[in-house]
């Protein structure tokens, strides 16, 4: 049994203060992680909130503008491994065996903007007890120097590659909203909800919501999108939010 | 042409004193990278000196010993990490745009000890023409939590995967020295040396000169082991030191 959990980076940072953590979200959350069922491998990605976006929007970074000054990637990366460590470390505190994995370190895109990404490290540490913890970051892109990976990309490649049973994206909502504003139970199809998530803006790729269930469609696994106060049912085996698959 | 370059960690710490920088050295070790002719792709490993070294023996965990205690692991891990970024910060200081590659997230040991470490990040990004800079660490190890990566095993691995051209190990020692303490101009058989380096020790896997000269008598680049001096003359082709092919 293998889940992949992502933090979503407006959960766990003030999106409105430069690198600032919201410390207590993210510690209920490593509260939530503690205490779930040990029986279940589990894999967290987090997202960047108010970390890694403003260095990214500052050099003009994106999925798909590169950059090839390492300055820049550096410091796009040192600002998402800071928010690692503050993750690790909240999950340390609760001896949760948590360890990093860096997509600067373990990714790259060829020519076509294909991900090459060894999940080798993460099955291993699986294997061993440990819980990965990986993140949006910059990658190594051949022809563009480095180009950002999202940590819903990343959910997506760790979901497949780990042939998760259940994904779960923990954020500041409760789940996706229709036209009303009410959160919609279960999503099969996207054109079901193209009205309600904008349409299919195709330049969506980087985090709106229509991107995500688009992505989360796509996956073997059944996908729930919650929020912070539903992670220990998500945990527990329940279906919080919406469910999509 | 591709050049693989080994910091000794001894070189660009003190080690007598824990986690302390030896600035100068390691400044001057980046004044010869960033003077170096840039016709070259350069791979850059160092080793751990006062950093990782320190935290490894009071956990106990070596090449073989290893270790299921995530915050033993990531206290070795972190410590080679902040290591790492003082010499990113020098290099990037004098406009070499290096970028990290840390182990714990590129690799894996399985059952047999063998590891798989892919390097396709590091070969992206050394067409994107970034320096990639990799260094010893603490990897997953399938059956015994997590182990020892030294940076000579890195050395080679990568001497191996990127068919270097040439392999330098930069260090406090001007060569690989006879019985008489004078540097062998060039081996070519380890029986031939064998005495002046205390035999075959079959023990010795983790940064004994014996190792080392085992491990690049295997590569098939011809690798040099010379002193922080001739480094100059190892960038711009020369032939320094020990030559060992």
């Amino acid at each position: 049994m293998t889940t992949v959990l992502k933090l979503g980076g407006s959960l766990i940072t003030d999106k409105d203060r430069r690198e600032t953590l919201d410390d207590a979200a993210l510690s209920a959350a490593a509260d939530a992680v503690a205490d779930a069922d040990v029986g279940t491998d589990l894999a967290l990605v987090h997202g960047a909130g108010s970390f890694g976006h403003h260095y990214a929007e500052k050099y003009g970074v994106s999925v798909t503008e590169g950059t090839t000054d390492a300055g820049a990637a550096l410091e796009i990366h040192g600002s998402m491994t800071t928010l690692n460590r503050f993750v690790l470390s909240r999950l340390h505190d609760r001896n949760v065996p948590a360890l990093p994995v860096h997509p600067l370190s373990a990714g790259a895109r060829d020519g076509e903007a294909s991900l090459d990404f060894s999940l080798t490290t993460v099955c291993t540490m699986l294997d061993e007890g440990f819980v990965p913890v990986s993140h949006g970051d910059v990658v190594a892109h051949e022809g563009k120097g480095t180009t950002i990976i999202s940590g819903d990309e990343l959910v997506a490649r760790f979901a497949t590659a780990l042939d998760a049973d259940r994904v779960g994206l923990c954020s500041t909502v409760d789940g996706v909203y229709d036209a009303e504003g009410d959160v919609i139970d279960r999503i099969e199809r996207f054109d079901d909800v193209a009205d309600a998530l904008g349409g299919s803006d195709a330049t969506d790729v980087t985090g709106g919501m229509a991107g995500k269930v688009r992505t989360l469609l796509d996956l073997d696994a059944p996908a729930y999108v919650f929020g912070a106060a539903d992670l220990p049912t998500f945990l527990d085996g329940g279906e919080p939010g919406t469910r999509i698959d």
